[in-house]
């Protein structure tokens, strides 16, 4: 069987698109898909070193109470989910234009994340079996 | 021809959002497209009994008037649009995490969705021509 | 080589949103890719004349300043982004029953926009080999 190729875009740096954007990437990736996640825009938080992100708007208060409701039903954590990413081989890209407007450097990333451009996510993507744009 | 298959992920449990993947969605099942919509997170709203969903932040005020709007120039309501979704057999799935996590039950559900996880999901959307994600 | 048909539909009618449709589109078109961005509810909003985006919620104070930072490093104005796309043959179509929804008139609408339906969007998503729903 010819193995599938799965990208997807994030834009919003929330909590919830965050963990959506982990948890569909982390089960493809178990599941033998190849899988790219590139982040851009408000999206490039989520890759930040030890961020723990918020949900967003009003919501942004209730995200401790959905972090415990999701450990009680053994969802880990953004952070433990980011971890499990990398070591499933989730290919990490960060936007080099995104990370540029928002001052973003780096050494503020986690380790193993790849800088590219637009045209580099195009590529990927027209070579892909799916794409979605998270945010 | 070969049938085309179209899958869309609804993440977000807004009117907009809501009406724009159910008119994308009979749209397409009335072009003799397959159509599967699979709701998540905040998207599972979208599924609840009775549900009248709401624009998001500052514009939730102007649902009412948007409805109004809408039912002159002929759209139907949103529930209108969902039962029209059963009629034509578009599969409409609800994310069974996200079921656990926002506390909802099977019962709080309209008749005739099928629950399932993300693997379930990826399985579909990798088979599928066109992926999109709402939200 | 064979062609790459790329197509996006932009549901919100913010800053970052336009921004990022205008600047994969036009990545895209510069690459040879056969580009087509649709703009439905929200979305409509950038493709109105002279119309200057701004940002969501509450960072809409801060859209200026984030325009100023991207011209520093480079980045066209979303209305000369917008012309390039013309430029460059990217295909720009506004959805009609939002137009209709919304009340905006053609003549409102920048000058190449094509007036289309939900049918023909899917038709043209159906025959692309990539599909994002910025928004």
């Amino acid at each position: 069987m010819v193995q599938k190729k799965f990208i997807m875009a994030v834009s919003e740096g929330t909590f919830d698109k965050g963990m959506m954007a982990m948890m569909m990437g982390n089960t493809a990736a178990s599941m033998g898909i190849d899988t790219h996640i590139f982040f851009t825009f408000f999206g490039l938080n989520l890759l930040k070193k030890g961020k723990n992100p918020k949900m967003g708007g009003m919501y942004r208060l209730f995200t401790g109470m959905m972090v415990k409701k999701m450990k009680k039903i053994g969802i880990d954590s953004y952070q433990e989910q980011l971890e499990m990413a990398r070591d499933l081989g989730v290919h990490l890209y960060a936007c080099n234009t995104s990370m540029e407007v928002m001052g973003v450097k780096k050494e503020d990333l986690i380790d193993g994340v790849t800088i590219l451009g637009a045209a580099a996510f195009l590529d990927i993507s027209a070579d892909s079996d799916m794409q979605l744009f998270i945010g």
